[in-house]
C-alpha cells in the first residue's frame, strides 16, 4: 500500500488503463492517421462511446503484464491490448441490443443503441471488431509478420465459433435446454474464459517466449478467466445495482444456471481461493517479476464490482 | 456460347461458385475439423444460412480469378474467396436486421433474423465477420505469413471504418444529410466498391505479383466496383421485384441520392460502357489469360438481377 491507500496494483492497472484509453482515443478520432480520410463523424463517436466508457482494462493489463514478464513493454503490447479491448467492448455493445440483453445502461451511462440508435450500434460494433484486426496486422505493431498471425489466429478464434461468440450462442441455447455442470463450465470458458485466455497467452507470444511459457501463461489465463466467471457469478447473487453500475439478480431472475446456483456461496468461495493457488503456482517460476500477475488473479477473485 | 447456351465466363462462374460452396459448408459444419468440439449447432445452421444462399459468388470469382492470373489457382485462393464471402454475408445478415433495411427475404428465402431470431442474426453476422479472419490467417492458407498478413491488413481496411462498415454509416447518415455527387461516389466506393476492389487485389497478393500488377488489379477492381453500384442503383429504378428476389424501387422510397437519380438512366449506362472500356484496359496486357475478367466486367455492368 502507498500512502493514498493504493497499491502498486491498482496503480498499474490505472496507468496501462490510461495509455489503453489515449490510445484508443487516438485511433478513433475523426480522422485517420494520414489525416487524409475523414471519417463518417456519427460512426466514429459510437465507436468511442462504446470503447471508451472507463472500465477497469483488465484484458489489457493482462497483455501488457504478461508481454512485460518476457522483457516486452513496448508499443506492440499496447496495440495488442487496445485491438483487444475493441474486441471486448464490441461484445458489450452488441450483447446491450435489445434483441440480446436490452440494456440501457453500461458503467452508469447510456448503452450505445441509447445514445445513438440501434442501427449504430450493430455498425459500431462490426467496426470494433473490425478495426482489431486492422490495428494487429498493421506493420505498425512492430512485430514479426509470424507473431502478428499468430496473434491474429489466436484472437479470431478466441472471439468467434469455439470461443466468445460460441459460448455467447451457448448461452442463448441454455435458456430453453438447460446445461449440466459440465455443459455450464463449458460454456463459461469460451464466453468470458476465451479472451482473458488470449490476453495472457498474447503476452507471451508478443514477448516471443517459448512454447511451455506460452501454455503456462495460457493456463493461467484459462484459472483467471473461469475465476473471473464465478465472482461475477456471486456478484450477481450478492451485490447491489449500484455498485455494479448495471442491473443485478438478472441470472435467477432469468432461471440461468450457474456453477453458484448449483453448489451455493461457499463451495463458490473455496473454488476461488483454489484458482488464486492455482494461477499462483503456475507464475511462480517468474519469482517476483509477476507479484502483479499474482494480485492480478486475486483482484479477480475478490473484485466487489 | 456453349451448346447449352451458356457462356465460359458463366460456367467458370458457377464452377467457382460451388467450389466456394462446398468449401465453405465443410468449415461451417455442426463439427470442428479436428472433429473434437462440438460447435453451436443453432448458431451454426444459422451462419450456414446466411452464407450458403446461392449467391453468384461474385467476389470469389473475382479473387480466384485475379489469382490465376498469376498462376494461383490453389487452395488459398479458394480459402481467401470463401473468407471475403463470409465478411459479404455477415453484411448482408446485419444489413436485413429490422434496425437496418428491415428485409423478410433475401434471394426469396426468409432472412436470417426471420428464419431464426434477431440474436442469432447478430451473433452469426458477428461469428462470419470474425471467422473471416480466421481462416486467412490460419496456416493451412498456404501462402506466406507477409502474404497472408497482408491479405488481412487489406480486408480489415476494405470491411470497417474506411471501407464498407464506413460507406454504410454514411449511408445512414445521407438520410438526414443528402451527400452531393462527390459524396455519393466516395460512400459508394466505400459501401460497395471496397470490398471489390479487395477481390481483385487480393488476388495479386496470393499469386505474389508485384507492386504494379497489384495496384492495376486493384484499380480494375475499383473500375468493376463502380460500375456494380451504378448498375444496381439502374436496377432498382428499371427491374421488377420478382426478377431481383427483393424489393425494388426502395432508393427511391427512401428519398435516397443516387448517381441515376442525379444524371438519369441514359447518362449511366453511358458511364458503364466507360467503365467497361476503362477495365479491360487496365487488363490489356495479360492478353487471352484476362479474358474471363474482361468478361466479369461486362457482366456486372450489365446484370439484369
Amino acid at each position: 500500500m502507498t500512502d493514498q491507500g493504493f497499491s502498486l496494483f491498482e496503480i498499474t492497472l490505472q496507468q496501462r488503463a490510461a495509455a489503453v484509453e489515449a490510445l484508443l482515443g487516438e485511433l478513433l478520432s475523426d480522422r485517420s492517421r494520414t489525416g487524409e480520410i475523414s471519417r463518417p463523424p456519427r460512426l466514429m463517436a459510437a465507436m468511442r462511446h462504446g470503447v471508451l466508457n472507463g472500465g477497469k482494462r483488465l484484458r489489457p493489463f493482462l497483455v501488457m503484464e504478461s508481454a512485460a514478464l518476457f522483457g516486452a513493454d513496448n508499443l506492440a503490447a499496447l496495440r495488442v491490448a487496445a485491438a483487444l479491448e475493441c474486441i471486448h467492448s464490441y461484445s458489450l455493445v452488441h450483447d446491450d441490443l435489445p434483441a440480446m440483453d436490452d440494456d440501457d445502461l453500461r458503467r452508469g451511462q447510456p448503452t450505445v443503441h441509447r445514445k445513438f440508435d440501434e442501427a449504430a450500434a450493430i455498425l459500431a460494433g462490426d467496426s470494433l471488431l473490425t478495426y482489431a484486426f486492422e490495428l494487429i496486422s498493421d506493420e505498425a505493431t512492430e512485430l514479426a509478420p509470424s507473431a502478428r498471425l499468430a496473434l491474429i489466429t489466436q484472437l479470431a478464434r478466441a472471439a468467434g465459433i469455439g470461443g466468445m461468440t460460441g459460448g455467447q450462442a451457448l448461452d442463448l441455447e441454455a435458456e430453453t435446454v438447460k446445461p449440466d455442470e459440465e455443459g455450464i463450465i463449458r460454456l463459461q470458458a469460451m464466453k468470458t474464459g476465451a479472451l482473458i485466455r488470449f490476453a495472457c497467452e498474447a503476452g507471451a507470444i508478443i514477448g516471443n517466449a517459448g512454447e511451455k511459457d506460452r501454455e503456462r501463461l495460457a493456463e493461467y489465463g484459462s484459472a483467471i478467466g473461469l475465476a473471473f466467471q464465478l465472482a461475477d457469478d456471486l456478484l450477481d447473487v450478492t451485490a447491489d445495482a449500484s455498485r455494479m453500475g448495471k442491473a443485478t439478480g438478472k441470472d435467477a431472475a432469468a432461471g440461468k444456471a450457474t456453477l453458484v446456483s448449483l453448489h451455493g456461496i461457499d463451495w463458490t468461495k473455496r473454488q476461488l481461493a483454489g484458482l488464486i493457488a492455482q494461477a499462483e503456482e503456475l507464475l511462480s517460476s517468474y519469482g517476483a517479476s509477476a507479484a502483479l500477475l499474482k494480485d492480478a488473479a486475486r483482484f479477480i477473485a475478490e473484485r466487489r464490482s
